[in-house]
């Protein structure tokens, strides 16, 4: 498993995730591991239903939540929440 | 598994969330479902994880997500993504 395996979900549109991780597990890559933190973590979810459900038939899914301890701009530690969706064909 | 053991997140504070699941749990329940959609699957993963982190120690816990077809106030059909999370002690 390597970091080129994982896509980092983030702000930008559903679509361009889901073509990103669609776009891994057509190439060499039996493994695609989907990370996101805080409010992104609903976003993390569409993409996984939305590849497994449109695009890619029988990949098996492995969800694991944590909690992140962060530094914010205030230099203050806060907790985020964290899900990793692991998606194998 | 009843309904009665199943907490529904939705737009109040989390910390209300992190309540019902502990009391629930804090009962006869031995498991606890927490079930949520689209934007509130965020808030459904703190709970589990402040649950988790600092109330009740050496739950297990397994999650699984869906994709449901609601018809939205215009009678469209929309999918929505959905989280379970099952805690267990």
């Amino acid at each position: 498993m390597t970091e080129e395996n994982t896509i980092y979900i983030g702000k930008k549109p559903t679509m361009n995730y889901v073509l990103a991780v669609v776009t891994q597990l057509n190439r060499e890559s039996t493994e695609v591991v989907i990370k996101a933190r805080g409010k992104s973590i609903s976003r993390a979810v569409d993409v996984a239903e939305i590849v497994k459900r449109k695009f890619v038939d029988g990949l098996k899914q492995t969800v694991t939540t944590d909690t992140e301890h962060l530094t914010n701009e205030e230099g203050k530690e806060v907790n985020v929440s964290a899900i990793e969706i692991t998606l194998t064909k």
